[in-house]
């Protein structure tokens, strides 16, 4: 094994542990042997695979977009989600967290309607442009600076022992397949998340006014990978109380504890839920404090 | 390479110099070297990749379970899809080829209606039944026994090339799902259909009153790809007017030409305008009489 596998930015303890037996005990003959066939694992994206504080990065994408079109057409200003972006009304957003159909809905139909007609070269390069030129106010680089090293070593950990992994996320299908590969080291058909929809006319795949199949959080999670895999995942990673269910779907599942306010954030709003069922279930609790060494960075892959 | 990479089943000729030529040319340093992450390879089933006639394969297994339902429900034997079912108006399905939009939507919500509440233990167990115990009336065998070799030499021909290889058809997704794995090599996640929506509740993935993204034929082939791999496909093989779009869509296409009545079936029903176009575009026709020196058969994976 490279050092990469042996996950070298978290430190030894039960977090490590619990992930290093786990694997062992599925990919090795035994009575908790699993198939290859069906090691799929699962990662929800903000707060598990990179920071989503003080928001999760795409919103800042998004609300950028959502200004420009207030400018063009300031009869917008009075509409959601417009009104709660000029008034900085973060409580109207945090809706998506707890899952208010309405504000849900609100949002879906905004992403949609914005890019509505965009092709996805056109989407990408604008994603890419964003990805280059916005820092993230706390630690002023680029959003893509703060993906989690220690979750990188685990995806390859879990490649190297022939486990799929799939990204599972409330974000934007084709906003994160942009960075996917280059980033996460994962193909954009394993990126799972809340999708826009196509149309294919004239040659060409242009995006429709609609989305497709709802936002990608709580049981939608389990929903879109049993949709896209065909299996649940054996091993399923998250943050947040809109993750639960994913985490429940799977065999072994662990949960990031933000409580290093130094190196990230600290914080459990949104997260209560899933941090008491952890403990009634039994899940691995990773403590960004305690158990990473090193917090963001790329890895070098073969 | 071993024998199954040198297309065996496959005669020499026009159609696999054509194969050969262009996976060659795509893999190898080059004008038209295709990147790794880009090779994405795309088949339609019915006709394609097993046989078609006298109907598509799942048409057998959702009649059976339609006539049950008419049986235990006489009042359904009014309505549509059963009329048709019960009066043998072939007619009728055949619409779902000229994609008349009032037969796909019918046969799309008595599917979804049929299953809907199961789950996919109980709809893969229902599949495997049918498998096992139904014939083909032509051969007197298992449909499943009637996937063509050449095709499946090719897939692993692809996927030795690194291509990633999909199953992008007009049948169930789920349908197609249980028996991928074993039948054609391919992951259940690689395997894109016409699809069953699912609701998460109490643990469990069960099936919901109705499908998901529409009928996977004609621009919904593209569109299905586009969304589930995030490109569209380098190589695509189809065999139906309904393949158009997916094969427009691809670099290399290739049709397969059903001329053999004494090994498989002779026709060009639903497929004279994929004919002209292949003529039009320089698509790569492959004859089952000429192209093919065995036409059905298993082969063995490494």
């Amino acid at each position: 094994m490279t050092s990469v596998e042996l996950l070298p930015s978290w430190n030894d303890g039960p977090a490590k542990q619990a992930v290093l037996d786990f694997v062992a005990s599925t990919t090795t003959p035994g009575p908790s042997f699993v198939e290859v066939a069906d090691r799929i694992a699962a990662f929800d994206n903000d707060g598990t695979l990179w920071s989503e504080r003080p928001l999760a990065p795409q919103f800042d994408f998004v609300f950028r977009r959502w200004g420009e079109e207030v400018k063009a057409d300031p009869s917008l200003a009075g509409v959601q989600p417009y009104k709660a972006l000029l008034e900085k009304d973060m409580a109207f957003f945090a809706g998506v967290g707890t899952q208010d159909p309405a504000t849900i809905d609100t949002l879906l139909k905004a992403f949609s309607r914005s890019w509505a007609g965009s092709t996805p070269a056109e989407f990408d390069a604008e994603v890419r442009v964003w990805l280059e030129t916005v820092k993230q106010p706390k630690f002023d680089v680029p959003y893509i600076e703060l993906v989690y090293k220690p979750m990188l070593e685990l995806i390859e950990y879990l490649k190297a022992h022939e486990f799929r992994v799939f990204v599972c996320s409330g974000g934007g299908r084709d906003f994160m397949r942009t960075f996917a590969e280059e980033t996460w080291g994962i193909y954009k058909e394993n990126v799972i998340g809340t999708a826009a929809d196509y149309r294919y006319t004239d040659g060409r795949i242009v995006r429709a006014e609609a989305g497709l199949g709802g936002l990608d959080i709580g049981p939608g999670k389990p929903e879109h990978i049993f949709a896209h895999a065909g299996r649940l995942p054996v091993l399923a990673g998250g943050n947040a109380d809109v993750d639960i269910e994913l985490l429940e779907s799977a065999t072994f599942s662990l949960i990031i504890d933000h409580d290093d306010d130094d190196r990230e954030f600290a914080y459990t709003s949104g997260a209560e839920a899933s941090i008491a069922r952890a403990k009634e279930l039994g899940w691995t609790v990773v403590s960004v404090k305690k158990d990473w060494n090193t917090v963001y960075g790329q890895i070098e892959r073969s």
